[in-house]
């Protein structure tokens, strides 16, 4: 288990920092409680130490690939479908009156990034059917629910949502696929979607497409876009369920996650492809995105997964390989001195933080993240709904980035501590490298997110989300400042937001002015700022927590590691806060050098 | 051309910002003159474009690969080599009176770098087997340069380094490959060495390895390595060459450079390899670094070829490909309007500028340290000696550091340009991205580099060598002041310059108590630092002699061209120079936590 996630750091967040105890003693979750919901993590782990882990290579190695019309994964993706779903890993989240475990989001998140920690070209298939199935249960009829619903959770069909075209990647107000009425009032979809993950394979007996579309003569833009179902198979309406007219053009073969596949779709080549609207006509893109937080907090958790899977591998290595000999007090080595392991080299140990560093820290947002879903649901005063939900618009985009853009810096160091062998296949970090790098591209690219951020969820409300966040924020902040060690950052991170506050309407001064480009132009620089300083927080939090168990002498975990969650927040501090001094200084610049104008390339 | 380097942006920098006409009218270079140079350039610039380019990807899909104790590469590469040296490509470097063009070294750079960016896993071959040749024809004696150096410089035999072994990566102290001395005056050569570029193929009838090796009894460390010419054929005394006893044991397998193949070398496992030695015994190290800064240089100039490849690549994607729209006043899209190019997208504009502004600056740096190796060839004067010597000894391990590591970034960027499509195989932005991560691990990685920088070049001649790179950016500085546009940019540099300055002598306090772990814990940062502030130069050299030439209308490029790099030096320093603030926050934030301690990991 060791091999690929520290295990003991999961649980420290979910039970400690994230309170999972808290979350069990509300009504909503009352039939769970937090030993329960650990034993199920148990399961979890050694699932994934035996049926996903050792898989993880050979499925880089031979990759999902498309011949005569079909797509071809490797065949323990079935078994870890089937068994993970006799599991409940696809019930955690769902409702008990819809047959589901109720649990909360924050274990559910927890569970899945151990799978994805193990082997992340996996979990997908899981996901994304899970995500498909809850769409059908949230929107759709009666029908629609009995006929998918229950096979999707149980495993025994596979879900996919299908949003990219050729010709609008990001632009979905140009989606062009097109529903067209039947008489028997379903529909019949022609179009194309490409990038569609989960979209074809042997290993269920139907998948099933949540597709956008537009209904024959619907309005442009996103205003005109609705939900179907539409399944690979589908009942002739005598309980047969025979091929509808779905068919596979190609998977595309990528630099990473290649077990995974990725998938081009035909529907309707031969007119015959029969959808069934889910939710109102035109308010599909809206549906589809009530749904997108849990997606988007899935992105930002497989990518922290991976730089927690990556760190493990770099640590084991930097542990053992012997390099080098430290410099003495007249500045040179002693080479009669056995060679030490490259661990002692300070150069190596900012590396291995770095990663730590950024990877829990990563993870520790996503768990935080899902949390504020937990709490949002449970609650059922609608000020407090409110602002949760308000705290999950600003953090979705932040969870979905901050994991992806870091984690690819944090693989690439990893890769580094390894040398040479970091570069050559006989190691997995090259595997972790190329397999992180589409978190920063999977829905909605970083620019998307950023101009998310800065352009629709900042703004929400007047600005009273950020209020909130930095209520949340000076919560931990005061904890910190009677601490003798910890009052220190807690102090400079109150500086950090405060500034974060004066470069936030520095900014909103130009859309004010009406000069939205300009006030977007450095959104990905603002979601930089935004990012670093949030998961201070979280590093914070972490700190306390393990200060006061230490203190106290509670919780299982040894004194080593408490401190190292407090000697790692320190090193985030040092090298990661300090950053933020130079992201204000672009976004304060006054220069604007990006806004289209002469071709100076 | 165009496909894979600007070749207007190579001949600006080599002529206008680099001055080569200065260097032809030496009586060093006296044979040459630019006009000529230029021809040259064209040539090699047509043969990358016909022999290199489109074998690219090729190189890639089917890799170097071993098998039945042989190493098989692509069949184009063996043509390349032929050619390329009948072209002269191994001979620009070379004297005169050794049978070379004895060409300017920035000259050969820029040849050497449109090769690269044409096809970065071809050049090495050429590389090597220039670098071995150096080392033969300065080290060896008259018999070793007679049998070995001609029919290398000519491409009927190629070269190669070996220095890495299994127990000792980066730590050339403990190399353990051994010499016997032998009855005939010539060694018998023990041991195994990896990592070795080009160490085995079918391409020339002849592979001539030097090889660091101990003779037998020698002193530990560095001071008892001795350097061997060990060729893969040796003459058996009668003119008859056969089989030497070195033997191939493997090839890696590697994330990149595929085509480049990396071997595992066994020397005397007949007990029967025959080495030479070259040089002085002992001084086998102390030989291969007087000619290491040639290879520093290539593998700056590498990294900065393959970012500008990439570049062309993002860029050519970015103004083709539509989608989405501008935000109009009113902070909304207009969906009835066409969809316009990535490239009217501020955050597409940022990452475009951003490769350009890195992958240019790198180029930019490699040629100036290209500069400095002519200036110091040509002249007679010792002191001028000696000063091109110590600028030469600071910027190598910069200019083999900074294109490596903001190449990285660069490419990571121009991958992100193309969104999904960027992961997928169907396009080159994954294989650049995958063949650029090669370069801050390649001769010293980025660490090693940084201790050289801060732990050696830094204090050499008491920071005289400081004082010397001082007044070459003053002297940019000075001829900037007064110019309107450009005077803002120089008093920004000269601030940071003098913020450098005090850095380091922040750090320097450390080494005179004799604390070298903690001067040296955070050299990667400083490293940074200073990249950033001597790019920072090259770009204001370039933005003035733009400035002066578009003034002037001289030169045969556009005010567009001019205006593009005075624009991107403007984006310079907005995005890049504005970090130096928090590194330098960083290196003096008074806390250490990356010295060997207590296990926090």
């Amino acid at each position: 288990m060791s091999t690929f996630i520290d295990y003991s750091t999961i649980k420290f967040m979910v039970n400690q920092v994230h309170d999972l105890e808290g979350l069990t003693s509300s009504t909503y979750y009352q039939n769970h409680d937090p030993e329960s919901l650990m034993l199920f993590l148990d399961a979890v782990a050694a699932f994934a130490e035996k049926e996903l882990y050792p898989y993880f290579r050979a499925m880089d190695a031979v990759p999902a690939r498309f011949s005569d019309g079909n797509i071809q994964t490797h065949e323990q993706i079935g078994k870890v479908i089937r068994e993970g779903a006799a599991m409940g890993l696809l019930l955690t989240p769902i409702e008990e009156k819809d047959g589901g475990l109720q649990a909360p989001y924050t274990l559910h998140t927890a569970a899945h990034a151990i799978l994805e920690a193990a082997n992340n070209h996996v979990p997908g298939y899981l996901g994304l059917t899970l995500g498909a199935a809850e769409l059908i249960q949230h929107f759709g009829n009666d029908s629609l629910r009995e006929a998918f619903v229950n096979r999707m959770l149980s495993g025994e069909w596979c879900g996919t949502m299908c949003l990219t075209e050729p010709q609008a990647g990001s632009s979905l107000s140009d989606v062009l696929t097109t529903a067209y009425p039947a008489e028997d009032g379903s529909y019949r979809i022609k179009g194309q979607k490409i990038f569609i993950s989960g979209g074809d394979h042997e290993h269920t007996s139907n998948i099933i497409h949540l597709v956008l579309a537009r209904i024959d003569g619907a309005p442009a833009g996103t205003k005109g876009i609705s939900l179907f179902v539409v399944p690979k198979y589908r009942n002739d309406g005598t309980d047969q369920w025979i091929r509808n007219d779905v068919s596979t053009a190609g998977d595309f073969q990528k630099l990473g996650q290649r077990g995974y596949c990725t998938t081009h779709l035909i529907f309707g080549e031969k007119e015959d492809c029969h959808g069934w609207l889910v939710g109102d006509p035109n308010r599909g893109l809206s549906h589809m995105f009530q749904m997108m937080n849990g997606a988007r907090i899935a992105v930002g958790r497989g990518a922290a997964s991976i730089a927690l899977a990556a760190y493990q591998a770099s640590l084991a290595y930097a542990r053992e390989r012997l390099q080098g000999r430290p410099i003495d007090t007249s500045g040179k080595k002693d080479v009669e001195m056995e060679q030490v392991p490259i661990i002692e080299h300070p150069d190596v140990r900012r590396m291995l933080y770095l990663q730590k560093a950024l990877a829990e820290g990563s993870m520790c947002l996503v768990l935080q993240t899902a949390y504020y879903l937990d709490r949002m649901k449970m609650t059922d005063d609608p000020k407090e709904r409110l602002k949760f939900h308000l705290l999950l618009e600003l953090l979705t985009p932040l969870c979905k980035t901050f994991p992806s853009e870091k984690g690819i810096e944090a693989v690439n160091n990893g890769l580094q501590v390894l040398g040479g062998y970091g570069y050559c296949e006989d190691y997995i970090l090259q595997q972790y490298y190329r397999d992180i790098r589409i978190f920063a591209i999977y829905e909605g690219t970083t620019g998307i997110q950023s101009i998310d951020l800065l352009g629709r969820k900042v703004p929400l409300q007047q600005g009273a989300v950020l209020q909130e966040l930095m209520k949340e924020i000076n919560h931990t902040i005061d904890a910190c400042k009677t601490q003798e060690l910890l009052a220190t950052y807690a102090h400079e991170l109150e500086i950090q937001l405060s500034k974060l506050l004066q470069t936030t309407e520095y900014l909103q001064h130009f859309a004010k002015e009406n000069d939205y480009e300009r006030y977007l132009a450095d959104a990905t620089i603002y979601m930089d700022l935004f990012g670093i300083i949030v998961v201070g927080w979280q590093w914070l939090k972490m700190a306390l927590m393990a200060q006061n168990m230490m203190r106290q002498k509670s919780g299982n975990y040894s004194d080593a590691f408490y401190q190292s969650k407090i000697h790692t927040m320190q090193f985030y501090f040092k090298y990661e806060i300090a950053r933020t001094d130079s992201l204000i200084n672009i976004l304060e610049s006054g220069q604007e050098l990006t806004l289209p104008g002469p071709d100076y390339f």
